[in-house]
């Protein structure tokens, strides 16, 4: 087969399960949960095998789009990133990719990937992903079914039908999440965990959307039609995408196409969806204890240690994730973890902000850590890239004080442009316009202390943004 | 009774049992465990009734002097603060205490307690001191004996033999901390737990201690001879007080007197012996959950949360401590926090900071805390008392900008003397002489931003200090 297949990650997901480490700022699947790359680096490396893989596309929404960009640039992949402009379930995705992909190649084959799913054997998943297009360029949907290992209950279930060549099989039916006798008699009877990515004839696809759900596929096309480029960015039109029906693939087209097969992935999988699965996946002392950071455990087995910054000690205890950021800290029984969930429900209902924001904030041009926080002060820490610019404003409520630490900074105060190096200081007294940029090679690092009665985040008018905030 | 006890609190100790709270730089007496004042300050708030007390004498060392000092006078009491040269068991203390009051009084009846004790009833506390110190004027050394709630393996008994007077019984023997059947018997005969807080006649003791132990009595008599006053301290002779026998007062005297007395007391007494005492003592919401700072418990029972800063979120855990300072998490079940101290160990072992040093360091002119360390800078905020003066210095390796954000800094820079507000930097360069004043009459706030190649806190010439530090 000479023709690739053309790979479609989505990242625009938000998930608490991971809390408090994932967050609404910087979910899951950017987060280095194994090793030194975040999920979506992972499954992007293996997607770049050009033998089997064309560009990849990656469909997100705009708040995470500048994380997108830095993460494929920090290892060397390129990639057309789209953004929805408002959230919609798969649906609308996987007809978006699979418009892109038509609009290439009338016989595109697509295969559609979680970013927040880590496979083991990375050749084996790509070999699997090779022989899944060969069948789907028959006119079939082939979903990758994993082989169960235990008798779960938290996924789905794919039930197998006839034969499909030597490895395929027909779906007989996609089934959900069993109570445990039923998951029980699923590993009997050889139904499969439906993983939920799947590779299909872009045709087919397209031509199964029309079928089943019009009301997702027109706006989407029109919303590709009309999409706009913007820096680094596909921007799909706001309009006739917010028209797109809300609903996921599996009930559009998985559990009512004639055209589903499924080829089994035998490169072991996890979806990570909690903290018991971090834990399986994890590196683990004699013991069973997996330590990330600073953690030590006393009398203690099987446990979960994740910390930041703060030394965590366990004593007395098995079974447990303790998982330490900056600003909260979560102790549950893996068994438990099921229920963070519903902790992040109930701090977030209590205002408190660490349900759903980082104490660090990514920004374009890099990001900021508060690192104190009086009545009448802050101090944050300040990273610039390379290339990065702030954007030009000013503030009514507060001065501020800028000490470079590390590198170079190009500082615009008023009509003056300065420039400032490590161990310098500059003073922007309250209401001047100002703007800071890093003209050098390497990271700027500086200490901003902010003095003033006010002292929020919307205490900010933005005059200029090379990065189009508004 | 005209005569007045003469309290004197020790509190020169360093427990590890209530890490991470309790470090060697400030340990478990000078913390507010319950409540807004530490147990230091409760004791002395009871003990400054002077209906019953004369003025108390506190010993400590030199590492808390300041602590001491500062602690006392946020409360408004005076005490004659003595400090030990080097670390003795507590004979030493008790001969110190017992010359200092027989050097005012031949008759003088002293009271020895515990720095880090807690009575719920402070009236009946006080009322009991009185009676105890009609007993001892007899010529007895009376301990207070605590009726028993459980029968606890932790603290040392007391068999009481005849009555004397209408309360009081003679001490019939001390015995050491039984195992959990002989503790029960303990509570059938009817022995008391040794709250190894007692009051004796000073002159029966000095007979006592020379009689049993020579080596302690004579070289503290010296040392408290040739003491000097410094600032606010009266500081032993070293070396006269470095050749007192290293012996508890148990050892020394009350195993072998036949003067011991014992007389119970019903105030309700703990002493804060580890996190699970620090539950039997703190308020508790419906569940029998104690929190302190940011804590939320999701089906959950009985726990006791603390944290300084982070928030807290513990999930379907029942009977456990979590225990959150800004630099270290403690996890734990309550009936496990008895090997808090081993993992103290353990840590130090490991080379760990925390185990014993907080981020947050005390000093005779406020206090700082170090807010952000990275390869070649330093952050920190510092607090300066009103009237608060730092050392005359100089740095090799760094140089230091200081913004003021409350508050009025006098500073000196080599030959200058400027004066800076809230809102105002000033640039310290490497090797410049300096110093910094707090001339006003509120805390001055500042963040020092360091800037160089070395940054620990030995490079640090001081060319000149009111507080007389070396």
């Amino acid at each position: 087969m000479s023709r690739k297949l053309v790979p479609v990650v989505m990242c625009g997901g938000a998930g608490t399960r991971l809390w408090p480490v994932s967050r609404d700022t910087m979910p899951k699947q950017f987060i280095p949960l194994l090793g030194e790359v975040s999920t979506f680096q992972r499954i992007m490396r293996l997607l770049s095998d050009g033998a089997v893989f064309g560009r990849p596309i990656v469909v997100t929404n705009a708040e995470y789009r500048f994380t997108v960009l830095d993460q494929l640039q920090a290892i060397g992949v390129s990639a057309q990133i789209v953004l929805e402009p408002t959230r919609r379930d798969s649906a609308a995705a996987v007809a978006t990719a699979t418009q892109l992909a038509l609009a290439a190649d009338d016989h595109a084959v697509v295969g559609v990937f979680a970013a927040d799913h880590v496979v083991q054997d990375g050749a084996l998943f790509v070999e699997t992903c090779r022989r899944a297009s060969e069948v789907a360029a028959e006119g079939r949907i082939v979903t990758i079914g994993i082989p169960p290992t235990h008798p779960a209950t938290g996924y789905g279930y794919i039930q197998p039908g006839e034969a499909i060549g030597e490895a395929a099989r027909a779906v007989a039916a996609f089934v959900e999440k069993p109570d445990a006798p039923t998951a029980a008699q699923y590993l009997l009877d050889g139904y499969f965990w439906n993983s939920g990515n799947f590779i299909f004839d872009a045709a087919t696809m397209k031509a199964e959307l029309e079928a089943f759900e019009p009301d997702v596929v027109g706006p989407v096309v029109e919303a590709v039609t009309q999409a706009r480029n913007d820096l680094d960015f596909l921007v799909l039109d706001a309009a006739a995408f917010g028209r797109a029906k809300n609903i996921s693939i599996d009930y559009a087209v998985m559990e009512r196409t004639k055209k589903a097969a499924v080829l089994p992935g035998h490169f072991g999988w996890s979806d990570v969806g909690g903290w018991s699965a971090v834990w399986d996946l994890a590196e683990k002392d004699g013991e069973g204890n997996a330590i990330e950071g600073r953690g030590y455990v006393l009398d203690g087995a099987n446990n979960l240690i994740r910390s930041e910054d703060a030394l965590v000690a366990v004593i007395g205890l098995d079974d447990i994730a303790v998982i330490s950021t900056r600003d909260a800290v979560l102790v549950t029984p893996k068994s438990r973890a099921d229920k963070v969930k519903d902790m992040v429900a109930l701090i977030t209902a209590r205002g408190e902000s660490e349900a759903g924001a980082h104490r660090e904030v990514q920004r374009p041009w890099g990001r900021y850590l508060s690192i104190d926080l009086g009545v009448r002060h802050q101090v944050k820490r300040i990273t610039v890239k390379p290339g990065g610019i702030l954007s030009l404003q000013k503030h009514f409520h507060r001065a501020e004080h800028w000490v470079v630490v590390r590198g170079t900074a190009e500082v615009t105060r008023n009509h003056e442009t300065i420039v400032i190096h490590e161990n310098e200081s500059i003073y922007l007294p309250i209401g001047c316009v100002h703007r800071m940029a890093n003209p050098g090679k390497i990271p700027l690092e500086l200490i901003e202390v902010q003095v003033g009665s006010y002292l929020g985040e919307d205490d900010i008018v933005r005059i200029e943004d090379i990065y189009r905030r508004s």
